[in-house]
């Protein structure tokens, strides 16, 4: 295992400290050590939190800053965050306006939040709710409430920050984050596992020669193994799963996120974005903005996920918000 | 070769498509296929122009944009752009001020900027350029000018472009680079190698359990190959060899660039960071910035670099701009 560790059980812990060392002009630590909160949080908002297992970089902390999350709940290597850290999240971001807590639907995290959500209430805080299921190859269409979230999910912090920048009460927020969500659907394919460092070996295998069609953030099992296949043939296999899922057709607009999972060349996830627009753009989609980089990464696994997200007016005005974090600037 | 490419040969072209049409808000096209130029360049000032092989995402294309570099010529995959190239990317950012090519020390890129220039002063075209030697690992300090070009490139782009923005002329801009370039010093640890797609094995070897210091950017040989270490001894170990070499010391304020080589999980480059920081403030070095992330990689190499700049006001002031591009947000 060729990385830069100290002792695996305290990665977690020097991640956040340089992070927040790097990173002062954005963030600052909370009371609990395992939250991150945004350094400048506009008085009166509703606040935004987030949440999630650490090694997926940017994601969750990287989200915390102007216009995206106030807070994030930092977790153990791909595991949940505890319903302290979501609790604690959720008060650093409170200002008596409530609080929307946006994450992934994880078991983990979905038991640790609807605990926090409950003593967030006895303590006067209202948190409401959206949970990110992005994933198309997770579940089946009408099991949507079954599926994990993924890359979507940046899109969701996105419109739902920006919601709550621009003054939105909390049921506003919720709604616009929850159509974010709903207007959008990713798949991944893998082509090499991770480790964690705390195992030291690959928690999973992908061969050498073949790729995991749907494979999860933590390598969570896909739709198909099949053999490696050239860039265009991936993206035309991405874009034939997303699009008839929601079904995205001619003249919607969307966005396009194309996320590597950490060790894959970003210079590929431009050759693998640019046969994804001509796909979409042959179809008559057009294509309003697009993010290509490693924006939700599984540790050191290669592979990319595609995510579109389906535009109204009011997405277009969030999305084209600008904002600024350690994993998203835009202005 | 679990990698996300059509034919090896068309990577760069393929990629610069991706590129460009990622990012049309920040960059466009240019004449020649292999030159990339800002979209908005301010009138009346003195051209920033790059270049250098492909396979370096961020570098070098991320860094054209807003206050940053006005163009840059592409080449292969770790190749030097052509001479044509150097100068399509002069003739693209030059508007009779005259350009400032500023580049990393490699042969072939020496030979084809120094073919460039001759061209294009024939067209009436000024341009000066800095050479980039940061690497400490790659030559004795007396022969500084047989150093290497590595991520401190980005700190040269990011002053020179700063300059030329506030209205700097030719000799001013080149003076800032010159002097941001002669007061960075950098080095790598190298964990894994990496493989050019159209080779298709590791053009050099890292073997397991240990780590090549001072390793290049194309993979050419470090000073040392040793176990494998923990974060925090790879951390002093680094700051060892960049400290004394300028040399920094108490009460300097300085830049600090913690780059990762491309596989290498973010989340170990704060790691990784946190320990320098630590070493810094120890000796009474006040960090000014940091920068922390994958801003100059090598493919899907595994490892860091560590780039360390000293400040005096005019590059506090000139480092301290906004820019806006693929690879360097900043506001």
């Amino acid at each position: 295992m060729q990385r830069i560790l100290n002792n695996p059980d305290n990665i977690v812990d020097e991640m956040l400290k340089g992070f927040l060392k790097a990173h002062e002009d954005i963030v600052e630590a909370a009371k609990n050590p395992r939250v991150v909160r945004a350094k400048h949080i506009p008085e009166g908002k509703v606040g935004v939190v987030t949440g999630g297992g650490s090694g997926h970089k940017p994601a969750f902390i990287g989200y915390v800053g102007e216009n995206l999350c106030d807070a994030a709940a930092v977790g153990e290597i791909c595991s949940s965050p505890t319903a302290a850290a979501f609790l604690d999240a959720c008060r650093a971001a409170d200002q008596g306006k409530g609080v929307a807590c946006l994450y992934g639907n994880y078991s983990g995290d979905n038991m640790n939040v609807k605990m926090a959500v409950k003593m967030a209430k006895k303590e006067g805080i209202t948190v409401k709710t959206v949970v990110a299921n992005d994933d198309v190859a997770s579940a089946p269409k009408d099991e949507r409430e079954k599926r994990r979230g993924v890359a979507g999910e940046v899109l969701m912090w996105k419109v739902g920050g920006a919601k709550a920048a621009k003054g939105g009460d909390l049921d506003e927020v919720i709604a616009a984050a929850q159509k974010a969500i709903d207007n959008t659907r990713s798949v991944g394919i893998g082509l090499t596992p991770c480790t964690l460092p705390a195992v030291g070996h690959p928690n999973f295998e992908i061969k050498d020669g073949t790729m995991e069609v749907g494979i999860g953030h933590h390598g969570e099992p896909g739709i198909e193994v099949c053999p490696l296949e050239t860039a265009d043939k991936m993206a035309k296999r991405m874009v034939d799963v997303v699009l008839p899922d929601y079904p995205f057709t001619e003249g919607d607009e969307v966005v396009v996120l194309v996320s590597g999972l950490g060790a894959t060349p970003v210079m590929e996830l431009y050759v693998l974005y640019d046969e994804i627009d001509r796909l979409l753009k042959e179809k008559g989609i057009l294509i309003h903005r697009a993010y290509v980089g490693n924006y939700f990464t599984s540790l050191e696994m290669m592979g990319a996920t595609l995510t579109v997200m389906k535009l109204d007016e009011e997405l277009k005005e969030l999305i084209d918000m600008p904002a600024y974090s350690m994993g998203l600037k835009q202005k």
